[in-house]
């Protein structure tokens, strides 16, 4: 017989169903036993007699049954499937769970993070983190949609590279072979390969290596990156219109696929954001914060608690939960970045800030060839060893730009969780390369 | 003014328009240039005067002009926009071209391969090359439209291991701050791990690594796989009906979005296959085998000859470019593959051939930990190391299956490309690790 779900048994009232699912919890009433049995719909009551005296929570079964409308009386309006119950008629036991190193059900909080990413598929099963991911699902699918109909091509680029992609810092090392390679921190150096090869938008979805000693809530030394590159772009100002369309309408489409299961659950509220988003130059963003006075860490680039407020501000002044930093100065950002026409210390940078967290970095890249090069000796870099991409710029490549947006960090942001651990599906830090 | 795509002139006759492209090539008439400009979307001719005498071959220009019938005694039947030419009003170069390394035009096919490849994104610009991303993008986003509908999650395994994820050979070694990390060879563990976190149905697309040292025209030390796994299955047989319907689903939205073009460019006809696959176990692939007379390399296991031969049989009896092959012996399969109930020599795995290439391997997993320990044992493993993949087992797991499949060996069959390096971005080997 077809599976049904535990969520559909309400629409089968009077018919027979097989129910595959986890013990979510078992009560015992003289010989009826009454199992929570949750799949990954939801949770449905099934009354059994005395064979269900011995399953255990997280124990797996197959439970053969007729649906019933419950009394009124014993209605539980707790569930979304509260006004039926299945009376069991066959329970197969496909898999038996031993005693619990933490808790699935009710009081996980109490458990400690670190316990709970060390035993993390116990801690998805719990229905608030499976949320996350299918929200994930649809946020990446949402984004693709976009992508697709509005004519990028995908690309996945190598994750083994010979030079650093982006700086000497933070990297990498691997054995490869009789030589050493190095794990790429990011496509850049490659979507801008599929720009010089004529493919005018790319989209990636891919990890990224990064070896960064932090231990902070938003830190990890591999994670998801969504990276996009577009051609024939005229400033860095096509870059920030694109991407914020792309984003308004992936949160249209999640605010009408999740919008209510997100305000039950994480008690956030989703707002699609209306296009244009507000922008601010670096320059004029500073001012703003020390008109606020909010002490300033660094001189030219933004601390946690600047971007905070830099957004509480926006929010305030303009109802809007994204604001764009530009112009960046050139000591903050890498070689290839444009500079801007007026004044050469700036470049044509953007940053995208949501809710006081940086969700995307992106600029125009500079196509021209000697320009670039200039560029990078100014950093003081060696040309020999990325010579191969300085090449991508020497035989015709036009003006592009693009950008990258951290997924996880999206995710905090959209459900408020403020943890990237929280909603990374295995977080790998300097002291975490388990399971 | 809103550019038009070079395929889009045909259209538009009589109108002003904004083309941004490539120089094809250019050939002068007097004082008149005609000029080939190529985008993304093809070629059309351009017709302009003495400024264009010096626009070289791949130069990145803006055209704006107006489109124009061409006589009838000037049309070009071998351009999609041979009725049609542009005369331009003003060329603004974006990006100059210097002498060209290899040809992107015409003779393509006389640079070698590793020339080519060391030039990829010049090599790339060839609209065949493009034609095979264009088509990656789609058959991706095929796969993806189908695991979607059918309700499975998406995941983003981490690619840092603490212990080899299928076997200690072909394994890469990262510098981990203080200890050593492994790069995945497959997701494998970890979408178990989302059986056993009760996610049902997963689906990860992503790089895999492999220290695979060989040469030939099949191997890579890195690529992307997809991975897809199901939960609450009876049987191998599951995940052989499941795959067969993703992947017909897949070629019949190719063969209506690229049927033509694929006919046209790679001489190759797609056929949607018919579910379900045809199916034989491994011994009666040797029995069959046997009787074609074809030479046998390895007690229980297919070369590459014998894939080919295998592949020819079913087709020219079935009908049916695939078919699946089942019931490896464990000698040949990895511990945790599911055992047959009537003989424990052999495993519910399942290979599937697509002309004569094995594009996907699978099974059912055991998950009884006890059955699982003691066939790990058997292998010769040490427990420990693996102890947390094994702890997936102990709380509650429900049977479960799945396979893996390499989207690159199925583009080569998908357009009867011979080697993998001709579909890969940026193809990486054992000598290979740049551009």
């Amino acid at each position: 017989m077809e599976r049904t779900y535990a969520i559909e048994t309400t629409k089968k009232v009077g018919q027979k169903v097989t129910l595959f699912g986890w013990v979510n919890s078992r009560r015992d009433h003289g010989k009826l036993v009454f199992l929570d049995l949750r799949d990954r719909s939801g949770i449905v009551q099934v009354v059994a007699g005395g064979e269900a005296q011995d399953l255990r929570d997280e124990d797996v079964v197959k439970i053969e049954g007729k649906v019933w409308k419950r009394s009124p009386s014993t209605i539980n309006p707790e569930l979304s499937t509260g006004r039926v119950e299945v009376r069991a008629e066959k329970i197969e036991v496909l898999s038996r769970a031993e005693d619990l190193p933490i808790p699935v059900v009710g009081k996980g909080t109490e458990t400690s993070l670190d316990k709970r990413l060390d035993w993390r598929f116990l801690d998805l099963r719990k229905p608030k983190n499976l949320l996350i991911f299918r929200v994930w699902t649809a946020m990446e699918d949402a984004f693709r949609q976009y992508w697709i109909k509005n004519g990028y091509l995908e690309i996945h680029s190598p994750k083994f590279m010979s030079v650093p992609s982006e700086s000497g810092a933070e990297l990498f090392e691997v054995e490869y072979f009789e030589r050493k390679a190095y794990l790429a921190q990011s496509p850049q150096f490659y979507k801008q390969m599929a720009m010089a090869a004529g493919f005018e938008r790319v989209f990636e979805v891919g990890p990224v290596f990064r070896a960064n000693p932090s231990f902070t809530s938003r830190h990890d030394t591999e994670f998801t990156g969504y990276d996009a590159e577009i051609s024939f772009i005229d400033s860095h100002q096509d870059v920030i219109t694109e991407l914020s369309k792309t984003i308004a309408y992936v949160l249209s489409v999640l605010k009408k696929e999740f919008g209510e299961e997100i305000k039950e659950v994480f008690k956030r509220e989703l707002v699609v954001p209306r296009v244009p988003f507000p922008q601010v130059t670096m320059k004029e963003a500073k001012s703003i914060l020390a008109q606020l006075k909010v002490p300033k860490e660094r001189e030219w680039d933004l601390s946690p608690e600047e971007e905070r407020r830099l957004c509480e501000y926006f929010k305030s002044k303009k109802g809007h939960e994204f604001v764009f930093v530009t112009e960046y100065p050139i000591t903050v950002r890498p070689f290839y970045h444009m500079r801007l026409e007026g004044d050469p210390t700036l470049t044509k940078s953007l940053d995208l800030l949501w809710n006081g967290l940086e969700i995307v970095t992106g600029a125009q890249r500079e196509h021209r060839y000697d320009i670039l090069v200039s560029q990078t000796k100014e950093k003081g870099l060696n040309l020999e060893p990325i010579q191969f991409y300085l090449d991508f710029f020497k035989y015709g490549c036009p003006p592009h730009g693009g950008y990258g947006l951290g997924p996880s960090r999206m995710l905090m942001q959209l459900l408020g969780v403020k943890n990237v651990r929280e909603v990374t599906y295995l977080y790998r830090g300097v002291n975490r390369l388990s399971p």
